[in-house]
């Protein structure tokens, strides 16, 4: 992600990134990821594979970027009416797609292909950003609401460390109880 | 790792493994790790190449392992004579090893050449016995101790999750509050 120009969005770049990012999701689709190569996703993006490696360097970065890129939220978390409801159906949410084999490829994609540790970074800050809007819709409605770096070390980390090194466990009542847990102390 | 066939100790499969665990270390501190090559490994190894193909699979799947092999604890969590004292400092350690450089590169070694999952499962393994021979210490002593599972998610996961995901802020008092939070709740 370092060797990533800035991007005007409309510009150049950001057409080549969006049909380079394409070409990777079409062909993964169709082959499978290990069929993956740079000359093969540069012919079906309609670029020069110089141009992929001038930008990403190679292929676990441009991976990786991608990856970050589908690990993007799609919509802020559902307003349900209560912080407990809000903050219990975004960590259940998180855990299903994170867990699930496409997210559990990705996280390890946007991990592996991360030099600089840049786009692990942006995955984290995509879940506080979420967290976020919970605890902020909660304050809004004058709740009690626990700090966001409580909510990543309590129940974002726990998620994220069983799923790479402890992978057992992962069920939607692990999220609840994860979520009812940092509520209690937290308030 | 699933390519690793059972080991006799002093057997040719034990002789095999060591010298090429050693070979692995030795370049990569004097030549540093991108250097690293199957053949010049063998070559150092003084086995051949196909020999650590058929046994590792790749230069990443032999570099899990010998990851793996540098994170196993080299010594029981020392003795201070309390729950909260033992558990603190280790703790600490735990996050002063793995917030290295060279932690940060096994963690990530052992992540990524590692398809089964079987080399993370075996570093969450050895944190779980460390922390497992602190609380059983601690219960024979008549001390009260939570659960080794809300160890591993109140200290284990937080510390993990932001050496990979959220690098800063990772000092020994960010371990010393984790462990004291979980000691409050736990007991």
């Amino acid at each position: 992600m370092s060797r990533r120009p800035m991007v005007r969005p409309g510009g150049r770049s950001a057409r080549v990134q969006r049909s380079v990012h394409e070409a990777v999701r079409d062909l993964t689709a169709e082959s499978g990821r290990d069929a993956l190569t740079v000359p093969l996703i540069a012919a079906r993006a309609g670029v020069t594979p110089s141009t992929i490696y001038r930008r990403w360097g190679d292929l676990q970065e441009l991976l990786s970027d991608v990856a970050v890129e589908r690990l993007r939220p799609e919509a802020p978390p559902e307003d349900r009416g209560s912080l407990a409801d809000d903050l219990t159906s975004w960590a259940e949410l998180f855990l299903d797609e994170m867990a699930s084999p496409a997210g559990r490829a990705y996280i390890r994609d946007a991990l592996l292909g991360d030099p600089d540790g840049s786009n692990a970074g942006q995955c984290s800050a995509y879940a506080a950003e979420q967290i976020d809007a919970v605890l902020s819709r909660a304050a809004d409605r004058g709740e009690k609401t626990p700090e966001v770096e409580m909510v990543i070390d309590r129940v974002v980390s726990p998620i994220m460390y069983r799923i790479l090194f402890r992978p057992t466990g992962l069920d939607a009542a692990y999220a609840r109880r994860l979520t009812a847990e940092v509520l209690d102390d937290g308030r």
